[in-house]
């Protein structure tokens, strides 16, 4: 589903039979002048969709963005101005509002993870634990806050987990098998301890991920990529991923990782508070 | 769009040209078995929803449910064991998990909420601050949590919020439109002082919204109600929105008003901590 | 459905493969006047959908009308010029026909009905009898005929009919389980004689449906409404229905009560009859 | 649109956000035994539509007919019994009978003229003038009633009426050209005096439109057509059309025509009048 | 599905998650010219889809043709000139070629057969033997090459094949029962031999099909035709199918029927070599 | 599109508004048994398509396969039984051998050129020159006739040819920038001769496309990439496309290289001739 079909779909679903409330009131042509509003401190994403929700029956709305997508806004800032018929903009608040607050709910939590382990040449990554139908919407908001994306879906990438592997037997025989029919795809290998990340490395695959492992063993495991590296010349990727937080990814960072994934930055990133008032009317 | 369509297209999201790592593994009719397990405190809701997804292509894959929606859960409980193919269980996994964990961690929250609240006597009301498209479950995962659910769009119950009022001049007037012209809906009208109350109450309206009030205005409101309606005989019905949280809610619980109502609940909850695990395999 | 793909179905019904006696006649760009011409006496409705039909396909097919929806005709007058290619006008002529003079045969009916009634403040109702997929035209086609709208289903009002109550037991157990879930909507209760009418009065009901009563009982509930208006200061709406025809609407009107429902307007209307003659060509 | 869209979209539109007064009544699983009794004497078809409209959304509602299509009722006769959850049948129960007096409706009235004509050996057609979208349904019925079917269209026949003829000049340049691109398709020409007939006649068409012609005048044209039967061996049908009713039908037909087609049996049929009547609940 | 239809789903086909080469490069909006060139010799046909296909996303591709349909290029032969940005010319190029190629071929073939039996006055007719889906595409470009159309599909002519007349018994049986129902459309026969042809003549059909029939069978076919139409004053077309081929299709076409119909022309044609070249970016 | 719903809408384009002739036949329940026979030799690919044809309206039709997708066919040989009612044969008949036909074809030119080659070890790979929206069933059937398949769209590999170098500037430079961004697919660059071939070793690219070269130099390719391997330790694939025939393909596979693509096992394979006998009716 594409980004026009779901903001149709989420103004059907507000208005379904119709708003009563704007239609018992009778307002006519009456235009007003409204602006969207920052109430906390965050950063902004999916402008354009507010822009596309207020369009989307009513090209006339018009709109004017005072900031772009990856600015930071402090209470009170002005973000955009919709000016537009008073009904037409009621009908579409909420569900622009909606969209708007939840996607720079995500870049905001995404910014203040990413700024904490930038600095160690670490980047950071999403997940697939998005709101179903909201994946590339989601994903649009964690590059926007400064992170990365990992594969799209199940189509875009091999990822051997834990339950490929105890399916086929071994990282050995399930990388074989994927080799033997891949001819396209990069091919990441879940690890859970260093002796499973040396049989990684010795099957050739293109990214590791160090699944919930300590500190400790985190070093260890870094070293052990290292001295591969060195022996067969070719770069395998590390990856964590687990129990990371706010107060930890610091320090998971300092383990000299490539990237480091976390689902909560779509799964239980807080709404960024964001209101529209209508000025004259 | 029902539930189905949305798990329809929630997995073509995922899925998209396939599963490209189970099917270059060629699992075959392997049989799995799997157990969804609980990875911290909180209520189920949305196990309907899991059943759904892993049956929506492979009605094989075999669902026992252990908890029902509302059940209280703690690291280690067993939720739901899956048994089926492998490779059909893998390529639903994380779309269900994504619905369960984002469903149950409203339904915690709720939860938390309603306690605090409910020994007062004083519901707790949703919004329309909700994900789009997911209005309707949402809305369970409230009810599920304890909590109630206000309208479900524009087009259940007539609001006039402050840019309606605004937009014909005043509470009596925009009462007076609706009234010419509404013969089947309740109204509610949002006041923000005592003033404005005095005029919702001389209109007759079905429900009041005492927005963004402090503590002490709000009691000379429920008094200023009361005294409505003893003189009336017509029980008006008083809601408060706006800055509620966990901390202050039992304060404003103790007001005497009927209803509470938050958007956090749906929009800030963080998802609830849930993976499933192979057993056999 | 919305009109406009209702229109579209419509158009593709007749035509399917194609309108093969005008393609076989190769008429090219020829342009065509033609004149859509009453051909008895009746009420307009349904212009502006002849309109859309016309320019469904062909935005150039140029209408002019010179009656509007409600405009009383006879016949020989013309209501709509239609210049265009002669190729289109012939493909779409037959369905914008079919709308407009069934949706005139019901504001026709309707008007000679509600015409009856008025003098006496009585408002005619239509009900959910309506042609399947044009509820919203033929209740539109009421309103233009000077009718009033009844519900438009099951979903904007509640309605307890015999079967409903005689489901529960009693119309008090019917309004109470209502009134325990139902926050937003109006309640009509279907009383078939004095005892039930007084039983729904207690129950505080929005609305009485006074179901196939005689003149005289009608009298006699009208009286009793009335005192029962008195005595709790509350209005309760009275409505009949059953039996109404041309013949005795008026009798009926003359008890009293606000509203008189009736099918025969929207299911039992005979189309006015209505042609689109050409011109020139 | 198929039968089955159109009940779909047809309960949609009834039900939309939901049956409210049957859910609020929270009736269970509660079973319940209906009939649907004829009100007046006439003619039924649609029966098999009530059956799908029923099962629709609940195959477990249970249809026994006790009449088939073409039968006569008489008022008090039993129809159909319809078992199952009282919720179910009340949801569907309008939809269902909205299409049976429909069609009903519809072979009552055919049955009517059909019954006059008949003895003279003259079929009685129906026209393009149905509702939108029920034109399959309405064409049905006219069958069930004893009409016979014109065509569907205006893909199935070729039709040349005033307005093509004045197009292309000359009912001899129309069938030319018709002729030089039509391979597979019968052609029928409009004729409004014995004059086009006879031109109509010359060009060796399949049948002859006897348009709004006088009785005078149809028996001069049965004579002409008889003449030009002998002399080409070729039988022309000939069809009559326009301003036929209960009063003067069986004049025309004994005129020697092969058809009488008229849209009144589709545009203009009352309703027949059944209901559905619970028995226990 | 319309040919708009067709289009977008092609698009989708080839594209589905993106055209990831192009979006890794980046182009941005760098201008490009391309022209679309002949590699061999053909006749053209599906031009204007070509330009559809471009002007699909992008009404910006400036498409200028320098040939039209029916069109004889040779190697090296500019077609078409396009002119846009890179990253959309590059995204819909192939499927456009796609469709140009195949056309091309189906009338470069039927160009070559046609040209050999017409100047003895017999048409090539295609057959129901096309691309599922391109039915309407290829017959269109039959009829560019210089073929004609039979029927469309099993909706507009009715045919009796060899399985027709073996289920009702006889040919005579067959016709029969079509006439009886039948009152729009032509009748063709298959006849495999001279008796089956006589009884064909019998009926009174419109068209006989004689199938796999050597030469000398069909010079006298053709004489038992001849003398029917004498006797009968009515023309019976007589068409040829089975086993042309570019090698034999004049003798066929010498023995005088009306029609040659082969299946080769769509099912079996080359598609014609054409490739898109830039020429500046 | 999926292979249903590409059913789905080749029936309705063969059947549209009905069978006419069958209908008119009557021939109701009359039960029939058929048979699929081959006309000429070559390889079967589409059965399973077949079955689901005839299944689509009616489950009934029974099918028999005496064959499997790969096998080889002689004139006469029974490739599938078919028994159902007459009717429902004979409305998918078309359809079935359309599809089966064309796979047929692509499978039996596919093994032919694949047999040439693969005693060399060359795989056979089929390219994006197919029929629009049957991709995927083409692609399979290059695989049932022993060929490989290149990538199914744009979507699932980095295939830079040679506009798209030009609109960068360098091999180098388009490299470079798909590895930018690029995390997850392979590259594969087109070359056309020795220097581009040296430069896209260098930027360590997955496969190389030797695109329209002699044979002379496509010898001197491959022993570059030889060189290249030894050095680098990394295997590059070498692909050859353009101009390859039945005639020259082992040529081209004795050079040594890996794979050689065509379009013309897609685009210009001629349908095999197979059809439906009715034995028994």
């Amino acid at each position: 589903m594409n980004i026009k079909e779901l903001i149709k779909l989420s103004l059907e679903e507000d208005l379904k039979t119709g708003d009563i409330t704007t239609e018992y009131l009778k307002l006519g042509p009456k235009e007003a002048l409204a602006f969207i509003v920052a109430k906390e401190v965050g950063i902004l994403a999916g402008l354009d969709v507010v822009q596309q929700v207020f369009n989307f029956k009513d090209p006339n709305v018009h709109i004017v963005s005072y900031k772009k997508d990856g600015d930071k806004v402090a209470p009170g800032d002005e973000i955009i101005k919709v000016s537009g018929t008073a009904e037409n903009i009621l009908k579409s608040e909420r569900v622009a509002l909606n969209f708007l607050q939840r996607l720079s709910g995500i870049a905001t939590l995404t910014n203040r993870m990413a700024d904490l382990i930038s600095p160690y040449g670490v980047k950071l990554l999403d997940t697939r634990k998005t709101t179903p139908l909201f994946r590339e919407l989601e994903k649009y908001a964690v590059k926007v806050g400064g992170g990365y994306n990992h594969r799209f879906g199940l189509y875009d990438m091999v990822m051997l987990k834990d339950n490929h592997i105890e399916a086929v037997g071994s990282i050995t025989e399930a990388v074989k098998r994927v080799k033997q029919h891949n001819l396209n795809y990069k091919i990441e290998v879940e690890v859970k301890d260093l002796q499973e990340l040396m049989e990684a490395l010795k099957c050739s695959v293109d990214r590791v991920l160090l699944d919930n492992m300590s500190i400790d063993e985190l070093y260890k495991a870094v070293d052990t990529i290292n001295q591969d590296r060195e022996k067969s010349g070719f770069k395998v990727e590390a990856e964590i991923s687990g129990g990371v937080n706010l107060e930890n990814i610091e320090a998971y960072a300092q383990t000299g990782v490539d990237f480091i994934s976390t689902g909560a930055i779509t799964h239980s990133a807080k709404s960024l508070d964001i209101s529209l008032l209508f000025r004259e009317i």
